[in-house]
């Protein structure tokens, strides 16, 4: 069933899972990070680049994070996606406003029956690697990271850093694979906390749940998460529109409790303020993650006969501001 | 039944009500446009004004129109209510923000059985007012103007102007009364062109029904209304959020249907570029006029079992920006 799955599964030690290869495409705030401690812990790891390239090429990567610096001087970079070799595994850390590239990129990163592992905002992702990739294993990534990138081939990192991971399969949970299992001890083996899931889907609605109310409303309020929290209007909205998740949640058959908001609005106070990707984005004038964080959550919920008339709100809220960027 | 209008029903020219005198409660945009125009028509005016005190009794008002100018060199201008006399027409057109100051002005603004008018904006002023002075005839206006104060004294007129009024009564339509048709000839008698409308609550949700997407969404996206319509995602915001409205407006037993939304829409397409209201007094700093455009009318509606969730949106929104002002 899973080809690459059929060699790598063999592999009980990491010393051979080092040989493997790994493309990292999109070597920003998230790719940057992951991918400059997989190649310091040892992997072969194939950084596809843009804007930096020529930057990273001369200079390496710098990672200056809370858990110590890392200088890689030598970095395998590459402008051209056809230039990269066929890996065993490729890391998409794209934002998903550039997803249309996806198509050009991954059947030359990708060896076949590779395994792609998307660490990827909002609901939608898996299936759109799948269509491209039909061969591959595609694993989605949760990450709870803080980091952004300060520089030209220089990633800072804040906060936390752990990935959620559960393989993609169209009919329903997957369950907790052997080929998850294998790419958990890949990060492991890197010093990342990786958690597994049996239920991306499941898991992708619990973040989106968060995603929904936090990045919207710092981008429309113009407030990082400490306020957001910190003041009754905009908590009961968070609250409000982060019910409303929930309720989406359970109509596409995946039983989140509403519990579970108080729980993640009660974690987000504890936090430091923290400014959510999508008013990252905004303030640097990127394009923000609509289609991915709202527009695909409200048309699976629609799917299921649930109306998400709040998040559909805030959605055109933010694509006006989007529109008004330059 | 009412006492302020045995006598002046009676009157049938403008002659003897030109005698009446009218206090105007707020010279501001709205309070000072009809102020100035009615005491240029010979009305004996009283005007209550705060900061601007000291320079209009110096220096006079003046309007500046699209009509032709106007200066008042004499004003009979008050700092105090209590200095006011008792007015036959008292016109409150203060924001409703400063509201709870009325219980302190209007039993010395009104003479017993006067007539209250009230050009503010929301829901529940009318109420408000009749709590206040439960022997007063309360009449509700809703203005069609655009105009700003400039200066101290100093309003600018830029179009419009017309006014629409209907008489409160807590137990349904008043009807088109005596007294309204006489208030009405006030204003007719200064060119102001004015509707009388029979069942104010319906007139209060259909201006509502435009206030409330208009007024919140050009605060919270920094648009006048030509760049709210002219924008697909805003202008499919403002209808669902208009959608409601005139939904709960329904709920209240008012008939408005929801082809009123696309005649709305329709005529703001066709006016000039126009900053509501709450965009100007957000701009300005000055707080917002939550409680009578949000608040009142999603309690009304929650009372009778419709619950306004884009509108509580708006609100909560409107909430935490309208906090951060200093």
């Amino acid at each position: 069933m899973y080809p690459g799955l059929a060699l790598d599964s063999n592999l009980k030690n990491l010393e051979r899972t080092a040989k493997m290869k790994i493309a990292v495409i999109g070597t920003g705030a998230v790719g940057g990070y992951y991918g400059i401690l997989l190649a310091k812990s040892g992997f072969d790891v194939h950084f596809l680049l843009n804007s930096d390239f020529d930057h990273v090429k001369t200079h390496g990567l710098y990672l200056s994070s809370v858990d110590g610096d890392i200088k890689l001087e030598q970095v395998n970079a590459y402008d051209d996606p056809r230039d990269l070799p066929f890996c065993d595994i490729v890391i998409v850390a794209l934002k998903t406003t550039s997803n249309h590239l996806l198509k050009d990129i991954l059947p030359h990163a990708a060896k076949p029956g590779g395994v792609l592992v998307m660490l990827q905002n909002g609901l939608g992702v898996e299936e759109q690697a799948q269509e491209i990739l039909p061969g591959a294993t595609v694993i989605g990534g949760l990450c709870f990271l803080c980091s952004n990138k300060t520089g030209p081939g220089h990633i800072r990192h804040l906060d936390y850093g752990s990935v959620r991971i559960g393989q993609y399969h169209s009919g329903g949970p997957a369950g907790k694979t052997d080929i998850l299992k294998m790419v958990s001890d890949i990060f492991s083996s890197a010093a990342v906390a990786v958690e597994i899931t049996g239920d991306l889907g499941r898991a992708r609605w619990e973040k989106l749940a968060w995603n929904i109310p936090f990045n919207g409303m710092s981008v429309i309020l113009d407030a990082d998460t400490s306020r957001l929290v910190n003041h009754p209007a905009s908590l009961s909205a968070l609250k409000n529109v982060m019910l409303e998740v929930t309720g989406a949640a359970r109509s596409c058959g995946y039983d989140i409790d509403d519990g579970f908001c108080d729980t993640m609005i009660t974690a987000t106070t504890k936090m430091v303020a923290y400014k959510p990707s999508m008013k990252l984005d905004h303030e640097a004038k990127r394009p923000l993650e609509i289609d991915m964080i709202y527009r695909k959550p409200i048309e699976a919920a629609e799917a299921a006969g649930y109306c998400m008339e709040k998040t559909r709100l805030l959605m055109n809220l933010l694509r006006y501001l989007d529109s008004k960027r330059f």
